[in-house]
């Protein structure tokens, strides 16, 4: 796959997450201009820079290049000045959110093949990428992270990520199995949303809970 | 101390710690399958990468290590599948739990002196691969970790992890040695936790609190 | 700069976290001794593990350096010890926290530009630097950290990490340079505590509030 499609598609993942996490911190917390868009910035970086941590890809992509600093500062503050305007549109927000899982999803797999790891480790890499900043997010602003409470967060991400390492071991890696998981996952995301679908809940206690 | 070992108590601390870890977050919030799993994965392979950032020891082997998520993950489900009859054994579960910790003490311990750490630096390093992963539980369960409120938490994985490092200035390193500090370190855990021992409160404040 | 004198501004600025991080923790949780120090040596090293995971400078020079260690417990116990004498000298304790910000700042910056990063990394990590271990604190104690929704907290380390760097790209780096970026971040730092300064808050929903 080309780098810059890579690049691109990472950044598009970067600014979708920016301008979610900073509209997420809008409804939940009081929080001025900094707040905003540090938590808009921490959602979108947070989940590549906890990627290269465990990749050993240190000093983080994220941090070095300036292009996702500004990027993610970018969405943080649009999201900061629009943010009542923006937020009318919810359904935009969830698909920026479910395309933001995917393309992180993707790009963090791909990375970890790149870097020379195994297919167990760049499907959990994969996954970390999308999840990691908005579960930063969450503990920053004390919400009990999506990725744990929130049906199918989790899963989407595992498929997507999972579905581009078995392109790879296939030998048809390329911009269109990467996009073609991507898309996997940004679907089985809106899925999610939209039926309010869940993962299986444990056996007994839900009985308990039902009476 | 053969590697073998070394392992084999490893993963048993791994083992220990993802069953009580998927079984706190079970009694505290409702989780679906993927949060139970996640949060078993995190308290037992959380403390170890921790300790790998502090060692400059990436990426970690608790990721790169199949067995470790395998295991990991193994507790997890169990957890999930059999969690409401695993709760009546809760005296097994903080033997589990004092387990893992006195292992990953011991074992974080080790591997700080292997990489050629300082003693000082190899008791923080016990002592923070113990407590590690259950701290990064309560903070996504939003509790307050136990090793800054509960009794005796800390204390032990400190008393652990010094054991084997003098046992290592000595020159009586070795297999007993190793066992014996973490049956110490076992055993002033499960002391405190039948007899409610706290470390001692801050002077006035309780005083304050009594009248 | 002096070696030795970055070192000693380093170190105040480590005392200054530790009695403050454990000062913050003995107001809002019950901790017992172990709790007390541990969130005094969190809050004072916190902020420079983190930075050196950005700047690949791993283990990181806190954890190595037992006198950064030496200090930062020192400071958790004199808090601990004092606490109720030392919560009467509020005014005392927050010049403390704005010089830890401020140096930290400062030599955080100042490590980023040693090791060959960019202006932008550098001013972004200083911030960090300054922010970083206060954060850590918040999360573990379940408050919204500080940096969010404090009025002026990253803003100050945010112009001291700027002035160091525009220093040192106009070639007036130095001594005096450093000093005086740490002031001015402290002199911001403490006016927007006295005059309780904030920075702005999103447009329409401050309006909203108001009705």
């Amino acid at each position: 796959m080309a780098t810059t499609a890579l690049l691109v598609l990472d950044l598009v993942g970067t600014f979708a997450f920016a301008l979610n996490g900073a509209l997420t911190a809008l409804r939940t917390t009081r929080l001025d201009i900094v707040g905003v868009v540090t938590l808009g910035m921490i959602t979108a970086l947070g989940g590549g820079t906890i990627r290269d941590v465990f990749l050993d890809s240190l000093p983080p992509a994220t941090f070095v290049d300036w292009r996702y600093l500004a990027v993610a500062a970018g969405g943080g503050l649009i999201a900061f000045v629009a943010g009542p305007y923006l937020e009318r549109l919810n359904g935009t927000i969830n698909v920026l959110d479910a395309a933001g899982l995917s393309l992180f999803a993707v790009t963090g797999a791909l990375k970890a093949l790149d870097l020379g790891f195994g297919p167990a480790q760049a499907v959990i890499v994969g996954t970390i990428t999308g999840v990691g900043g908005g579960t930063l997010r969450d503990v920053l602003i004390r919400q009990v992270p999506s990725v744990l409470t929130s049906g199918l967060y989790a899963v989407p991400a595992l498929v997507g990520a999972t579905a581009v390492v078995v392109a790879d071991l296939l030998g048809t890696r390329g911009p269109v199995a990467s996009i073609s998981a991507a898309a996997l996952c940004c679907t089985i995301r809106m899925v999610g949303v939209h039926f309010d679908v869940h993962a299986p809940f444990p056996p007994v206690r839900t009985r308990r809970e039902r009476e």
